[in-house]
């Protein structure tokens, strides 16, 4: 494994979720969407030892068969040692059947592999309304449980990826005086992310000691930072799910508080890096924009007016055409809900202050935001002059290749 | 004037606002937008005596020049001549000066036909941010104020278009007791359409005899019920307008109630049918696809449902690919906000059950819904099993033209 030092600790390429100590994978092609053969569609993440464990699931009301099944399982225990995850099909919309199969699939994986029932979570994503295909799962199983290896990480991003172009996954590794500790993760999503997580499933690992309870506090606290702040459609699916797992097989613990804010910082971090990656892999995507709003009446009202113009199909088609059409920002930010003067709002392409009391400041700019336009990634920022809250979003452009996936995703 | 027979009135064809008595119109070409030239960009409409006047505007939190000045107006006073209009460049986030602007124009065209200030209405639409050509609105004004013809319905539609690839009129001729009256109208609108009404100019006319504040309920009933009801992307526009003009001329009046029921439902139908032509000419749009979402708990959650589904770039870029994938339907209504038993929800595609307990009925009715989904307009009803509100939406598909369109509209 390679490293490299950045902020205080070292990405480590490759490894991923499997890139901690004791954390293990293992993927299979079960052709489980039945009409594109022959990608990995079905993993394992298993943990030597059990792992504190915690989750953020979807708030869409259409919750998936799986988002129910860990829900439940997790209001009864805080402890697993891994999951089961298939893409090719979400398991929703599907039923009692539905739920059945998330229940069997988890089951069967937990006897091949000799452990107690309630002993891992499951996760699905894919096309809503078909049921999985339970006999090329199950007889897969088998073989997944064998072929477990720590060098698999890579295998298990894979094998989580829908429309996704390039699998995600990363991982750091933290020295501290007391010894060091790794964090890893791996997630899938292109289409459907919203600010409120979307068709998204994400995995982090790390060989810290931490309480469940704890873990459970930082990941939503991460999620609403990193992976709810990003948008590729506005849509929301029935299958998001975020789950971490702490094994604490590391020497470094965080019961004495020494820790923590290194910890919980390389913890954001992997998140942020990830979130991103969703974005710049977005269906169809050639830019990655950071929406930033400041000047807002409150921090909720900065996140509504980011997301609005984040999600609004006329700012990012102007971003597919590279085209500083500042009007539309303004349209969308009143869009919004947000209570500001329409007259006193000014707005920055990267560090280039472009719009001031509402108003272009000089139409000869328009040159170089174009130029700013073109590059791979920006900020595009608006001042609200109303307050001090402040958010950020991160977006894409829309293009036609997103219509032309979405048009045919399932054919 | 062809006439056909329709709900009890005569459909006119031709003629839109000013196939009423007394109405007159003309256009110009004033090249506002400086790129495209030779199009109609410059309209006026008037009336030979004063018209109650009603006029409802965006909710949008930035609105444009034109928009503030027609709210002041209407503050003052109910009776106006008419309105002068651009396309080709929305005067919003202008500034003093854009405010100036439509002042200015109102006023020149006022003095030119000898009317007291204060007896025109103005609206504009097109590109944000830029202010207004006032050396070539004024240079033609002359001539707009001499070229009033009762027959140039049709110029004054061409006039109000920006992406729209059709002109949008309609009239209709309704014959009682009392005498015939006359109810036209004209629309322009093709992006940024929203449930709250957007990118949309509205003109309607009357030789009706009825009061201001009578005129203001129907209006904003009429727009709640077909205006505000459909979307094309979800964006929501600064210049959102519509007009409503009554000039008394007919020998009809509401005054004794009599033709009361009558009346409203002839300015509903004109209302849905610009509507409805607006949704047909989306941007890149081919299909028309009306949402009706039944069994909400209240007829606000089903309008927020209807909205949610009508407005998802998943469900919309669905009906670009004719593929029924009802489960975007689910997830769009699980995010919508409205409370349903997510178990619960049937689907039909036109007449035809397609999902019951959110469950496919049969893999074998795929193929009639791909047929169903293959013609120019159906409907998708949703019933959420929670109560007895219903709502309906217009929108169209969103289509690989739409992002050419708008990633290249101002170049």
């Amino acid at each position: 494994m390679k490293k490299e030092k950045n902020n205080g600790f070292e990405i480590i390429k490759g490894g991923g979720v499997c890139a901690p100590l004791g954390f293990t994978a293992s993927a299979r092609v079960a052709d489980i969407k039945g009409k594109k053969k022959g990608n990995l569609d079905l993993t394992l993440l298993v943990s030597d030892v059990p792992c504190q464990t915690a989750a953020v699931f979807t708030t869409n009301r259409v919750s998936a068969a799986p988002v129910r099944y860990d829900k439940a399982l997790l209001e009864k225990k805080q402890e697993v040692r891994g999951a089961i995850v298939n893409s090719g099909g979400a398991n929703a919309c599907t039923g009692a059947e539905g739920l059945e199969n998330a229940k069997k699939t988890a089951s069967m994986a937990e006897k091949a592999l000799g452990f107690p029932a309630g002993s891992l979570l499951v996760a699905s994503t894919g096309v809503i309304g078909a049921q999985l295909p339970m006999d090329r799962i199950s007889a897969n199983i088998p073989a997944l449980c064998e072929e477990l290896e720590d060098d698999n990480g890579g295998l298990f991003a894979r094998a989580v990826m829908t429309t996704d172009t390039v699998a995600k996954e990363v991982a750091v590794l933290v020295n501290t005086d007391d010894g060091s500790y790794v964090i890893g993760g791996a997630c899938k999503g292109a289409g459907m992310i919203d600010p409120a997580m979307a068709t998204f499933l994400g995995f982090i690992t790390t060989d810290m000691a931490l309480c469940a309870a704890e873990l459970q506090g930082l990941l939503k606290e991460a999620a609403d930072e990193t992976f709810n702040a990003i948008t590729i459609d506005g849509d929301m699916s029935t299958n998001d799910t975020l789950m971490a797992f702490a094994n604490g097989m590391s020497e470094v613990s965080l019961a004495d508080g020494k820790h923590r804010e290194q910890f919980y910082a390389a913890f954001k971090w992997v998140c942020r890096e990830l979130a991103l990656m969703v974005v710049r892999d977005g269906e169809g995507a050639t830019k990655l924009v950071t929406v930033e709003v400041t000047g807002a009446k409150s921090g909720t009202e900065a996140k509504l007016c980011a997301s609005k113009i984040a999600n609004s199909p006329l700012v990012k088609t102007m971003f597919a055409g590279c085209d500083p059409n500042w009007g539309r920002l303004m349209s969308s930010a009143g869009a919004s809900g947000a209570e500001f003067d329409p007259d006193g709002v000014s707005i920055w392409f990267n560090d280039m202050l472009y719009v001031k009391n509402s108003t272009l400041i000089d139409t000869a700019l328009e040159e170089k935001a174009c130029g700013i336009m073109k590059q791979p990634e920006y900020t595009i920022k608006l001042d609200l002059g109303a307050g001090k809250g402040a958010a950020l979003c991160y977006t894409c452009d829309m293009t036609t290749e997103y219509i032309k996936i979405n048009a045919d995703y399932r054919s």
